[in-house]
Order: C-alpha cells, then sequence, then structure tokens
C-alpha cells in the first residue's frame, strides 16, 4: 500500500536520495525507504496547484463538501495497516491513534456540512440606490474567495490530525485551496497512506489533479523551497518555535509576502485559586497529573505551568501530583530527538536557581519520558523568562504566589498561549472575575475547572493565540473558523447577474443564508 | 480652536522643534506652527492607550456607538473653520471638502450602528453535551475581543476620511480599541481640528482618556516609534508603497510581531471589451478623462491603466480623451512633493521606448497637475514593469491588444490591484465570463461599466486586494467588514454564567444574533 514515492497530483515521482523512519519504542530504523522530496518536485507540485486552484476554488459548496466526506472515506478506508504502521513510526498506542483517526475523519465531516451551509462565503449585497442623493449608490455584493494554493507542514505529535488529512489540510480544502503537503520525516508511512487516500478521492471525485500533493522529506531546504514558491498564497504549521519563525520569515521575505499559520508553543498556565484548592488539592493534583502526562505530553495544550497560593494545600497538591505521576506508566515519546530534548530541557531546569524539583514520574528506559514535577516561587519565576519556557514532555512547574495580587502579576507577565486554564469555587468568583481580563489577553480559549488536554472540533473552538503561542492571534487552527485563514473577500460592483458567482446571484441558486442591506436572513 | 499642540489623552503637551504646514496652491509655509511629536510622546501615548484598552474593549455595544455618534458630532461642531483648514493645507476644493466631511462622519455613524448590530461579536455557542460517547463535549463559547491598541497613519489625499478620524480610526474605535493617531504632516491644522474633537467626544462619553492620542510629526522616527511600541497591537496605514513596507518591516522585526494592514498602491486596470469600445468610444473616453482627473487623480482607485483591443475604435477613444482632458481645469496637487514626484513619474514615462505619449491636458503651473494619456502595445507593456507601476495623479497609460488572448495575457500580469474595471455590453458577456475569474484574482473589487474612483462606504464594500495593493489581502480598510482588522478570537470553556462575558451569557442580555450549535439566530 505504500511504496515510498513522493505523490504530484496523480502521479507518483521517486528521488535520488531517500530516508528511514524510525520506531521509537525499539529505538531502531524500520526498514521502508522513502524519497526525499527535493525542489524540483515542488516546482512541478506547485505548477499543478496553481493550475487546479481557479476551477476548484469555484467547485460548489455541495461538490467541495462531498469531496471532503470522500477523504473521510478513504481513510477509513485503508484499514488497520494505518493504525499499525502509525503505532510503529510514532509510538503511539493503538487507542490514541484509533481516536485521532476518528477525529480526523469527523474534522473532514464536519468541513462538508460548514461548506453546505455557506456562512463561510460571508455572502453580503448592498443593493443600488439609484434615485440617491447626491449620488446614486452602485449594487455592491461581496463574496470569500479562496486565497490560493496553500502549504501545510504536518506535525510530529498527531500523526493524523494535524498531519497530511489534519485540520489544516481540511480547513483549506473547505474554503476552495489546493494543498501541498510537506510530510513530516518522522512518520512518512502514515503520511504515505493518508495522502493516498487523498489522491484517491481527488481521483472519485473528478477534481483536477493539483488539488493535492505529497511531498515527503526531511530537510529545511524543501521546506523553505515550498514556502518561497511564488504560487503558493498561505502556509499552515504546527511544531516549534524555530521552525515557526523560520518559516515566518522566509514568507516575509518573498516578493509577495504571504501569511505564515504558524501554532508553536505554549505552557497553557494552570491557575488554581484559594477556594478550589482548599478541600480538593489532592483531586486537583491527580487530574492534573493525567493530563500533563497524556500522550507523555506531546500536546500544544500540555499544562507546563501552574499557579496557586502558596501554602500547606498548595504543598499537599504538589505532594500528591508527584506520588500519582510515580503511578502513571512512562510512555514513550514520538522520536528519539524530541526525547533528548526534553530531557536537556529537565536538565536545565535542574541546573537553574530558584527552582527546585519536586518530583519526578515513573523511571523511564530508551525512549520512554520519565514525567518532572518542579517547583519556584513568583519571584524567581517573574526574574527568569526560561522557567516560562516550554519544555515539551510532561514536564510542569508549580509557582507560589504570596497573594492574590502576586498570582496577577504572575500572569501578567506570561507570554502569548494557547490556553489558560483557571480553577475556582463559588467563593473564587469575584477573583476570577479580576483575572479573566488578564487571561483572555494571554490566550486563545480560557477554561474553568477543566484541564487543557483535548481540543474540542467545533464551531466554537480557538485554537490559537497571542504571539508566541502563534503568528496570528486573530485565527485557530482548529474548528470550524480555521477555514477563515484560507479566504479573503472579493467585492463585485453592478456586475450582471449573469456573470456573478452564484453566491451572489439575485435569485441565491444556493440558496446560503446572505446579508441584505445590513440584515441576515 | 488649535494651538499646534500635540494631545495626549485628555492633555496637551508641546515640543522643542517645530513644523509648519504649505498651502499648495499659493506653494507658501503657512503662518501656523506645530509641535514635533518625538518618541517621549509616543511613550506617553501608548501606556495611556495601553491602560484604557481593557475597560474600552469591555464598553457595551450602545456606549460605544454612541460614542462614535459623538465623534460625528463633535466634528460637524467644529464648524467651517475645518473646511477652510483643510482648503488652505490641501488645495481641496469646498465642495470636495464638504462631501468628504459627510462621508467620514458618515462613517462613524455606520460603524455605530455595526456595533449596535452585534454581528462583529461572532457569537458562537456550542453547548455542552455531558452524555456523549466515548467523551462528554465541555460548554464552548466564543465571542471576538479588541486586538488592543491601534496605531493609526493618517494619509495625505482624505485629509478627513483617512485621517485622524478617517476609516481606520473609526473601524479600530467600534472594534474597541484605543487609537493613537500619527498625523499626517500635510495638514496638520485639519488633524488638530478633528483631534480635539475626539478628545471632546472621549470626555463627554467619560471613556478613559487613553482610548485616543495625536501624535503631529514629520519624521520617519516618530512612525518607527509608534509601530516598535511593544504596547501596540496593530497597525492602519494609506500611503506609499515604500512607507507601507517600511512600517510592515518594522512591525516584523519586533519582538512580538504585529499586523500592519497598509493600503499602498494600485493602478486599476480598467478593461474595455469590443462590444463596449465599439459604438461607445466617445463616451467611455469621457468618462475616463472624468475620473482620470477627479481630485487630480489622488486617488489609491484612480484608473491608471486601460487595456482595450487595438483598432479605430481605440484610437477614437484615446483621441476623445485626450481632448477631454484638454477642457478640464488643472486642479492644484495637495502638496509640491506629491506634484514633483509626479511631474517625475511622467517624465520617466516619456523618455521610455515602447511607449508614447498620447497627449497631456489643460497645462498646469505652481503645483497644479498637467494630466497625461500615454500609449503603448501589450508586447512593450508585458517586457517592461515600469510602465505598469503607479504615477500618483492624473497620469494613465492605455495599452493595446492585439486580441483576446493577449488582454487575457496582460490581465494575468499585472499584479495584485484595488479594482479592475470591466466595460461591456451584453454581446461581451462571454468574454467577460472569461476574464471575470483573472479579475477577482487581481483585485479586492471588481467592477462593471463604472469607473474605479469612488469607494462606497457600505457592508459589501472591500477597498483592499492582493499584494502589493495591500499588505493583507484578507481584509479591507472601507466598510465595516475594517473592523475584522481589529479583533481577535477568544473561546470560554466551562466559565461559570457569571463569570463570562454579556456577549456569550446563557439569557443573551445584549440581544445579538448568536451561532448556537451550528446555526445563526
Amino acid at each position: 500500500m505504500t511504496n515510498g514515492s513522493i505523490l504530484i497530483g496523480s502521479g507518483e515521482a521517486t528521488s535520488d536520495k531517500s530516508f528511514v523512519a524510525f520506531d521509537p519504542s525499539k529505538n531502531e530504523a524500520l526498514e521502508s525507504h522513502y524519497a526525499e522530496a527535493d525542489a524540483t518536485h515542488v516546482d512541478k507540485a506547485c505548477a499543478l496547484a496553481k493550475s487546479a486552484s481557479e476551477v476548484f476554488s469555484e467547485t460548489s459548496p455541495e461538490d467541495r463538501a462531498q469531496f471532503l466526506e470522500t477523504c473521510a472515506k478513504e481513510i477509513e478506508a485503508i484499514g488497520d495497516i494505518l493504525i499499525e504502521t502509525a503505532m510503529q513510526e510514532t509510538g503511539l498506542p493503538r487507542p490514541r491513534l484509533e481516536g485521532e483517526r476518528g477525529r480526523t475523519c469527523g474534522q473532514l465531516r464536519l468541513f462538508a456540512q460548514e461548506v453546505r451551509q455557506g456562512y463561510w462565503l460571508e455572502a453580503t449585497i448592498d443593493p443600488a440606490m439609484p434615485d440617491r442623493q447626491p449620488l446614486p449608490r452602485p449594487d455592491l455584493r461581496r463574496r470569500n474567495v479562496a486565497i490560493g494554493p496553500v502549504a501545510v507542514f504536518g506535525a510530529s505529535n498527531f500523526p493524523l490530525a494535524f498531519s497530511v488529512a489534519g485540520g489544516d489540510t481540511a480547513s483549506a480544502f473547505a474554503a476552495g485551496c489546493p494543498v501541498v503537503v510537506k510530510g513530516h520525516p518522522a512518520h512518512p508511512g502514515t503520511g504515505e497512506l493518508v495522502a493516498r487516500a487523498i489522491q484517491k478521492a481527488v481521483k472519485q471525485c473528478a477534481l483536477a489533479e493539483g488539488v493535492f500533493s505529497y511531498l515527503p522529506g526531511t530537510s529545511n531546504d524543501l521546506g523553505a523551497a515550498l514556502v518561497s514558491d511564488p504560487r503558493i498564497a498561505a502556509v499552515g504549521f504546527t511544531g516549534s518555535r524555530a521552525g515557526g519563525l523560520a518559516l515566518s520569515r522566509i514568507a516575509q521575505q518573498r516578493h509577495e509576502p504571504i501569511p505564515v499559520y504558524a501554532e508553536m508553543s505554549a505552557v497553557n498556565p494552570v491557575v488554581i485559586l484559594p477556594g478550589a484548592l482548599k478541600g480538593n488539592a489532592a483531586g486537583l493534583a491527580k487530574g492534573f497529573a493525567t493530563s500533563l502526562t497524556m500522550g507523555a505530553g506531546q500536546f500544544c495544550t500540555n499544562p507546563g505551568v501552574v499557579i496557586a497560593i502558596a501554602g500547606a494545600e498548595l504543598d499537599e497538591f504538589v505532594d500528591t501530583a508527584v506520588g500519582a505521576l510515580g503511578e502513571i506508566p512512562a510512555p514513550v515519546m514520538l522520536t528519539s530527538g524530541i526525547n533528548k530534548a526534553y530531557c536537556d530541557g529537565v536538565q536545565r531546569l535542574e541546573a537553574k536557581d530558584g527552582i527546585a524539583l519536586a518530583g519526578r514520574g515513573t523511571p523511564a528506559e530508551g525512549n520512554a519520558c520519565q514525567s518532572a514535577l518542579f517547583r519556584t516561587d513568583a519571584e524567581s519565576f517573574l526574574k527568569d523568562d526560561d522557567l516560562a519556557a516550554e519544555v515539551f514532555g510532561s514536564s510542569s512547574v508549580v509557582v507560589s504566589c504570596a497573594d492574590e495580587s502576586e498570582m496577577a502579576r504572575v500572569l501578567e507577565a506570561m507570554e502569548g498561549q494557547l490556553t489558560v486554564t483557571i480553577h475556582m469555587v463559588e467563593d473564587d468568583h469575584d477573583l476570577a472575575g479580576k483575572l479573566v481580563p488578564i487571561l483572555q489577553e494571554k490566550a486563545g480559549r480560557v477554561l474553568a475547572n477543566g484541564w487543557p488536554t483535548g481540543v474540542e472540533v467545533c464551531h466554537a473552538m480557538v485554537h490559537g493565540g497571542p504571539y508566541p503561542a502563534t503568528t496570528d492571534s486573530r485565527t485557530t487552527s482548529v474548528g470550524t473558523l480555521a477555514m477563515k485563514r484560507f479566504l479573503r473577500p472579493v467585492c463585485y460592483q453592478d456586475l450582471p447577474d449573469a456573470l456573478l458567482p452564484d453566491a451572489l446571484k439575485s435569485d441565491n441558486p444556493l440558496s446560503i443564508p446572505r446579508r441584505v442591506d445590513g440584515t441576515w436572513g
């Protein structure tokens, strides 16, 4: 079902260079070889994408929805080999990958529904006023159109939901944009299986072949060539801060700069208010330990910082959390590189002044992740930005504050985040009311009495946030709003009805909701 | 009514340095001196803006709408001195400035109405599903919030509608963002009058004084300091490509990069299809000459390129246009610098190969603009990008194409534009149908059978377009959609009702339209 090819449009391509994947559980190379795509492949894929762009963008909502649903169907049709391949390449357990496959296909189907509903077109009509004084008003109609071919960079930590057919690809397709995926080298077999499923869906739906291409590869040059290509109109990326910023710089230096939607890093502070901590320190600690160690902490929304007021309850929270961490098995991390970076990060924190190790979790071998919990005080935390830096994996820092105002100062000093969580009971509402305005300035999602891991794919979701959590706080990479990243508005003035796009024709042939003279109907 | 002060919050400030304005009609300096703002003033204004940001962003839609309306009322209350001052500083005639004042106040009132309607909040609720399998869904609610303090750079060519209280300021206020205006040095008296009107409105509405500050000045350093200030969250700019790109670079190099919405330049191609040209060459030529010379051609939407198929009708169009230009008085330009740049631009085109002067308009003295019409053929036009470069003022280039396919090639080669216009009759619809997809890829607004000058302020307007017309094709700087530039989404998960913002509380106290479980109601 895979042969290690590069997939360009409906065809396959090979390359002089190849690479292999690793099994992180066994810490050994896998047998299959995968072709390493280069600038020549980028050129061909982008030329095809551009040639498909106009026709694909004007496919009807129904046709596009069916394409998204066909992608989901074809991914499901891959069968268990997809799960087995992903398990081998990522070390993630079967239930997690089965769940992720469900989410990936559910996400494609949600976008299909969203495309059909038609709100995303923002069809807006200001009818002509020929008799208006002193000047008549022309007929003005606006809709959203696809921005053009999108480059998608698969993430390592969600080999399905944020990779080849993940949220970026699904939302770009939904918007009517061809996609060129730069496959993540950590799961090339998984990537190729999914890419072939999309290739089939393109063919089944009789779409132009340039709608999708897949370029596996290990080099930064490949990514740079893709973002530099003048036919690429936008970039979706999930990964490290260094990677996201590098792509942003390349995009800015193009003759025509383009938007890069990079979802980069966050420590997702969890604030525990006094009332919540009192009486439930142990319960919260157990919930926290579960959230911290889920997926070996390899989530963008992993709770890397806990903020609370010092005292016996906080001590109990820390002690219980350390105890719980010791009872949770140490899961294998995605790659040896990620594991090494995690170990280095924990070591760096251990060597720092003003911070102390509270405890480590279950000892780990090979590429497994031994969780780590640190304690510091607000003063030390505020003095040293490194203590608030993300350590990708199950590492977290508990910050003890002297009082409420110090807690607020710590929050105000935080950089942009994907999420901020606040634990509270009724008695905490006054304090929470003061903190929520700070929290919403720092993050794309504010949660109460839960844990940040687990991101619902729905209409109200914002998986985004102020820099440096992402490069564009005005957007989300999860949920139906993610489509907006790949759309731009166009206004048509006095265009004859026959030449207007269906979304704006007078008799509304798509039967979509439209805003006419200021009112949505 | 003016004393040349810098206005910071509710106060006035002075400076060691000052500058004077010029009367472009008389080409002489005016008497009044205006304080030159510097980095110290930027720091104070931004600190105040930041301190006002949270409270202003949470004012109710009704309060914010009343503030916008009060701004309009206070600008009208300035009286005729505003028109007289602007006439003296810009050389623009009274009716134009009276119209522009009407548009400026109308725009503030339209945003007031938009804020009240509440669509801009995009309030979206996905209710909890506690019994969902395998995992319950939490309660998720999303709304838009203000992005933070906005820096606005006034434009020279619209001393009211794109300056101190222009579209950028109105849309930022509407979104709930404090504004720091960098006043344009070409109309400092006009700027101060309007700034004082806004200062009064802030006071009357009992808003935090940091909601508005006004920094007049002539130096690039002032603008750079403003865009570099860490408290500024976004920038609105209308002006030259060099200016817009310089501000974008500064914004990208900040520790925290921010969006710059720069509306920079365009030549707004006008395509005349064969049927439209046949029989109406002279009528179109007269309409074109009027559009080209309106406001001395100092519009972002000035028709700087005309594309048609060669032949006797096109010769008639050019001859009639040259004749019409000779009958239209030569209006004074905004500044001697703009006039010099215009004269240099026309000279550069005259010296080029492959392009010929078809004729000049009414001879001009001083800073007046003698219009210029050039002719070239498609081949020459495609070979030399300089022929498609904007000459700010009443200069335009007619491009003769051999046939329809050459016409399409010329259009495909154009860079991003604010507008593209197409003249057609019924017989042209087939050809127009083939061209519209190219046109909408090139521009934010596609017009039929009209002229691009004149931008309606309404819901459907897009005054934007692909780079280099603007730095962000996903946005508009005119019309209610302009608010979106200054908003970002925030999601609230399981937040108790008492702590939710009014827009998302369960009983909908703002009575705004909301999307609940996927459906708008």
